[in-house]
C-alpha cells in the first residue's frame, strides 16, 4: 500500500528518490502501453486531437473550463476529444482513440481533485453492448499486464462479467430518488456490495448527462451510459451511445443545462456548429465510446488513498511545475 | 504527392471525406505506434509530464509562450516537457519519454506555423555520439514502418549513417558567419548539398541555443547540439547533450536571453529553482536528449508543401476546433 508518500506536490523533486515514486511511473507506463497494445491488436486508429479548443472540447462543466487568451478571442483547454474522434469514426476505419490531458479549472486542491489528468478515448461503430464489453476486456488486458509487475501485489481477483447494475436499481439500494447523482460515498458503498470487483452503472437519467448521449428507446427519461466503478478509483470511465441523429443532437445541444450556461456566460453560439454540420452532411451509423482516467485506474492498482500520488507531477489549484 | 488538398482549416469537417485525410491520419498513427515499439525494444519508459506549467515548460522563445489565468497567477501552455524528463533520468532507469502537444503563440498563420504540434521527447544518460545514433535508429525504424503503409510511396532511399556537419562547415558551405541563425531557405540548401538525405548540423553556436545545452569541451562558443534536418519537414529535431553541473547550469540560466526576457516581463524568478535544485540535490551522469515534431516527420514522408496538410485538426491563430 502506497497510503501517503506521495501527497506532497511542492518541491515534487525532493520525492524524486522515493521507491514509491518509480512504482506509480512504471504503473502509469504499463497501463498505457498494455491499452495501447490492446487498441493495436483490436484495430482501432490513433488520432491526434486539439487541446486548446472552442466549447466542443468541454464536458458538462463548463464552469471548470480554463480559458486561454488566444489572439484576442477565448479559447479553452480540452476537457475531453470524444467530440473530435466521434465525428471520425466513419472516416477512419470505424474505431478511433486518442490520449492526453483533460484539464479543470478545479481550486480544490486536496486527495481527490487534480488540474490536469491522463485521459484514455475511443469511439467506435457499435452499440452498448459492445460498448461494455470493450471497456471490460481492455481493461482486463491492462490489469494483466500491470500484475506482471513485481511491483504491484497480484490482490486483484477480477470475475467476469463485471455486474451491469441499471441506475435506478442502484438508487433503490442506496434509498436515492429518481434524478438524483450518485455521489462517491455513494459509488463506494455499491462497490462494497459488489464484493468491490469493478461494475458498471448503467442508463442514468438524461439530465445528468452529456447532450450527445443517446437516448434509450423503451425509456426517454435515460440514455445509453454507463459510468465503469473502480474500489480507489471511483468512477474511472464514463461510456455511452452517442446520439448520431442530426436534428435530435442540435435539440438534445439546446435543451442541455451546459447549452443554457455557456451561452449565458456569453459564450460563442457558432460552437458546435462543425459538429452539428458533420452529422448534417454525412452518414453515420450507432457508434459509441468511453473516456478513462488513467490517475484513477492507477489508484485502483495501487489501492492509494490520494490522487496526487498517482502520477509524478501531480497539478492541482496549488501547484503547477 | 500531397499538394494543397488539406490547406483548409476552417469547417475542416468538409475533408473528412477525402482520401488525403485518412492518409495523413493513417501515416501519423503509424510513426506514433512506430516510435513506441522502438521505444520499448530499447528500454525507454513514458513519463506523463505536464502541459500547464511554469516558465520550466518553456523554450528558448518564451514571448510565443500562451499565458493561461490559473487561479489569480499566470501559468503557461507547456513548449517541451524536457526539463521535467531530464530531472527524471536518474530515477526511472536512464532513458525515459514523453509524447504530447507543444504550444506556441505563434500569430502568422500559414504553411508553416501552427499553434499546436505533437513533439515526441526522449531524455537518456548518454553523450553526444549516443545521441545521434538514437535519433537515427528511431528515425530509421518510423521510416521502415510508414514505407508499409500502401499510401506511401516507396521513395525514401536511406544512406546511413546519416552526414553530422557542423555549424562552421555549414555556414562556410552557405557564406554565413559565426553567430548567424540558419533559416530553413539555409537548410533546404543543405539538404540539396547532400542528395536531400536527412542529416544533422551540428555544435551551433551556445548564444543561439537553450540555457541546458552542454558547452563543448575544446571549444567554449559552442554547444554539443545537433538539428536533425529533413527535406520538406525541415528542422524535424532538436538535439543535445544537458549540462548537469548544477552551478554551471545557475550561470548558464542567468546569463541567457531567455531569462533576460522572462524576468523583463515580469516572470516569476524563483521558476527555475525546482529544476536546479534537483541538480544542486542529486547526483546526475552525463545525458543527452531530443525532441522530434512528428508534424514535420509526416511533412517529409508524405513530401507535404503545408503543415496545415500534416494532420487531422490543425490549430492556428486562426483556427481553433
Amino acid at each position: 500500500m502506497l497510503k501517503s508518500s506521495l501527497k506532497q506536490t511542492n518541491e515534487r523533486y525532493k520525492l524524486f528518490g522515493l521507491k514509491e515514486l518509480r512504482t506509480v511511473a512504471k504503473v502509469e507506463a504499463t497501463l498505457l502501453r498494455s491499452a495501447r497494445e490492446w487498441l493495436d491488436r483490436n484495430g482501432f486508429m490513433e488520432v491526434i486531437v486539439p487541446h486548446v479548443v472552442n466549447a466542443t472540447g468541454s464536458c458538462e462543466i463548463v464552469d471548470t473550463l480554463f480559458r486561454v487568451p488566444y489572439f484576442g478571442k477565448d479559447a479553452y483547454l480540452t476537457q475531453t476529444g470524444q467530440l473530435y474522434l466521434e465525428a471520425l469514426v466513419p472516416f477512419l476505419g470505424g474505431k478511433v482513440w486518442t490520449f492526453g490531458s483533460s484539464f479543470r479549472a478545479e481550486p480544490r486542491a486536496d486527495d481527490r481533485h487534480l488540474t490536469e489528468f491522463s485521459l484514455l478515448e475511443l469511439e467506435f461503430e457499435g452499440d452498448f453492448n459492445a460498448l461494455l464489453n470493450t471497456i471490460e476486456d481492455m481493461f482486463s488486458s491492462m490489469m494483466a499486464a500491470v500484475q506482471e509487475l513485481p511491483e504491484v501485489m497480484n490482490w486483484m481477483n477480477l470475475k467476469h462479467p463485471f455486474k451491469r447494475m441499471r441506475y435506478e436499481d442502484a438508487i433503490a439500494e442506496l434509498g436515492l430518488t429518481f434524478g438524483m447523482d450518485t455521489t462517491s460515498a455513494d459509488e463506494k458503498k455499491l462497490l462494497e456490495n459488489n464484493d468491490d470487483q469493478p461494475m458498471f452503472i448503467t442508463h442514468f437519467p438524461k439530465d445528468l448527462k452529456y447532450f450527445n448521449m443517446r437516448q434509450n428507446d423503451a425509456d426517454s427519461r435515460i440514455v445509453n451510459s454507463a459510468d465503469f466503478l473502480l474500489p480507489f478509483g471511483g468512477e474511472s470511465a464514463g461510456a455511452a451511445e452517442r446520439e448520431f441523429n442530426p436534428n435530435k443532437l442540435r435539440q438534445r445541444l439546446v435543451e442541455s443545462g451546459m447549452w443554457t450556461q455557456f451561452i449565458g456566460d456569453g459564450g460563442d453560439k457558432h460552437a458546435f456548429d462543425w459538429y452539428l454540420d458533420a452529422y448534417q452532411k454525412y452518414d453515420y451509423k450507432l457508434h459509441s465510446g468511453f473516456g478513462m482516467g488513467i490517475n484513477r485506474v492507477t489508484k485502483y492498482v495501487l489501492q492509494l488513498d490520494d490522487i496526487r500520488a498517482t502520477t509524478v507531477y501531480p497539478t492541482n489549484a496549488e501547484t503547477i511545475y
